[in-house]
């Protein structure tokens, strides 16, 4: 099994690699081969008995991607972007990233005959938006209110398309709010909800931009992480007709997140939290919606995290 | 009012306009200029007083649209399209013209500063697909399972994202399928609903390709037209927090139409019409949805026909 990760630089690629190398196999097949992509060559993992090549690459590039789709990898996930705060401050960069180079990836699958390819893509809460109903299900529309969802939801009719069409075996995970990121704050526009946990549990302050009873659809670094491993490994017929799902988040308040962190780390760490409330974040993230059903991942046999002190007890075992 | 048309040489092209000169303003603004833009150079029109200008013109190539935009049209009707069959059978022929060109528009817009036009695009009915509900709604997920409506999903998405940052006035009409247009059988998938009863009402034979009680979501030239005028009229603020809505069409089945065939034409029109099952294109039309709920549509004043004798009584008096 040969597996090809664009983004593999990034927080949930070198996560990743780390458990990839650490099952030695996926869908049952032994990984025998590795190549990493990212715009910087990735870190070098150990890892006794596979092939791992890290690649610097500019997969935005016409035919960037070409060596690495001529040595046929049976799985691609596809991680690169550019995040959403970012995504809404340069059209033209977040287009070319998120959009141009999933078609750039597609048409190259298609070029060098990759039909069986599994190729797994992160998606995101941020795709949805409008006049959503209170409860969200498989079948609402996207109507993002923002760059980055715009581009991912166009990436998402792509691969759909060249999956019917059978020119590739695509399957796209529609990421909750990733909570509790490692590092330090990003330009994603929900940043802040890692930032109010972490960073006082670090002792450190944090901002919050957002008005406390904003509600969020989250999911941890930890179940993420078998979720893009078990969408590789799921049956591309049980997926139906459409190759994009919302994956299995909870939903939570700012206030329970800071009620959590007081029950774990007290007081003086929920002090170390400032409010500043921020006009741009919250009009990206207050459209993201919260409450979800989420039929189809969950008979597809994804699953999520039990409630938000699981969340942070897993990140403060990890810290450990 | 400046009034660019791509597509213009087209069915739904040169009635729009027929339509804009025979009432000689639109939103109130008296016609001035007209640009006709299609591969090949559309017929001139006669207009006394506005200044028409048909051009040849290749839309999918870079900067082809740049001489028109530099004339900062008001109002631009974007209905250039590979339809649905044709579409299928070339992937990258749809995705140049029925994507890429959109993007192009888009972007050209934005370099020429047009952040006031109106650009009218028309989707598709075909954009839907997938595990629909039994009555679809404004907020129904497009999951399309044909490369067309994939592409025009996708240029929707593109259209508001413009919209949404201020760059252009977008509204995305996603118009049924269109009965009965004139002329002979094309590309479409759909040909065959106009096919039916066109052929038979003018005393020759068509082919059936779909089973009698396929339903399909229809829409008379007539109300069309009457919607991509009403389009650039209608105020951008009232279009919400997504630019691209279903038509309000009516619901009919084969059965339907050849039992209103009979009612017009009598039983030897309908012997006309030979029943010859084509998987190919039952396949694609059966995945479009017929019963709609268009409560956006309506609100802002988009009016579709009474029924279906309606449709083929206004056929018959367009062809006397």
């Amino acid at each position: 099994m040969h597996i090809a990760i664009t983004g593999a630089a990034g927080f949930l690629g070198q996560r990743l690699v780390a458990q990839l190398l650490a099952r030695g196999a996926l869908d049952g097949q032994p990984i025998r081969r590795l190549t990493l992509l990212d715009v910087a060559e990735p870190p070098m993992p150990a890892g006794d008995g596979v092939e791992i090549t890290p690649l610097a690459l500019d997969i935005t590039e016409p035919g960037g991607l070409d060596p690495v789709l001529a040595t046929k990898p049976d799985v691609i996930y596809h991680l690169a972007a550019v995040v959403s705060a970012a995504a809404e401050v340069d059209l033209a960069l977040g287009m070319r990233v998120n959009f141009d180079a999933t078609r750039a990836l597609l048409e190259g699958c298609h070029a060098h005959g990759l039909a069986g390819t599994r190729l797994i893509m992160a998606s995101s809460v941020a795709a949805y938006g409008g006049d959503l109903p209170e409860l969200v299900d498989d079948m609402t529309a996207l109507q993002p209110q923002n760059s980055y969802g715009a581009q991912k939801a166009m990436s998402e009719l792509l691969i759909n398309d060249y999956s019917r069409r059978g020119l590739v075996d695509g399957r796209v995970l529609r990421l909750p709010t990733i909570i509790i990121r490692p590092g330090r704050p990003n330009a994603a526009a929900s940043s802040f909800a890692s930032s109010i946990l972490r960073e006082p549990l670090n002792g450190e302050e944090a901002v919050c931009p957002v008005p406390t009873d904003l509600s969020m659809f989250v999911m941890s670094p930890q179940k993420v992480i078998e979720a893009l491993l078990h969408g590789a490994e799921v049956s591309g017929d049980a997926l139906g007709p459409f190759r994009a799902f919302m994956l299995p988040g909870i939903t939570v308040t700012v206030t329970e997140m800071l009620e959590t962190l007081r029950q774990v780390a007290g007081d003086g760490a929920v002090a170390l939290v400032r409010h500043e409330p921020d006009p741009r974040i919250a009009a990206i993230v207050s459209n993201w919606p919260s409450r979800f059903t989420t039929r189809r991942a969950l008979e597809l046999g994804f699953r999520g995290d039990g409630d938000l002190r699981e969340i942070v007890d897993a990140f403060l075992e990890a810290k450990a």
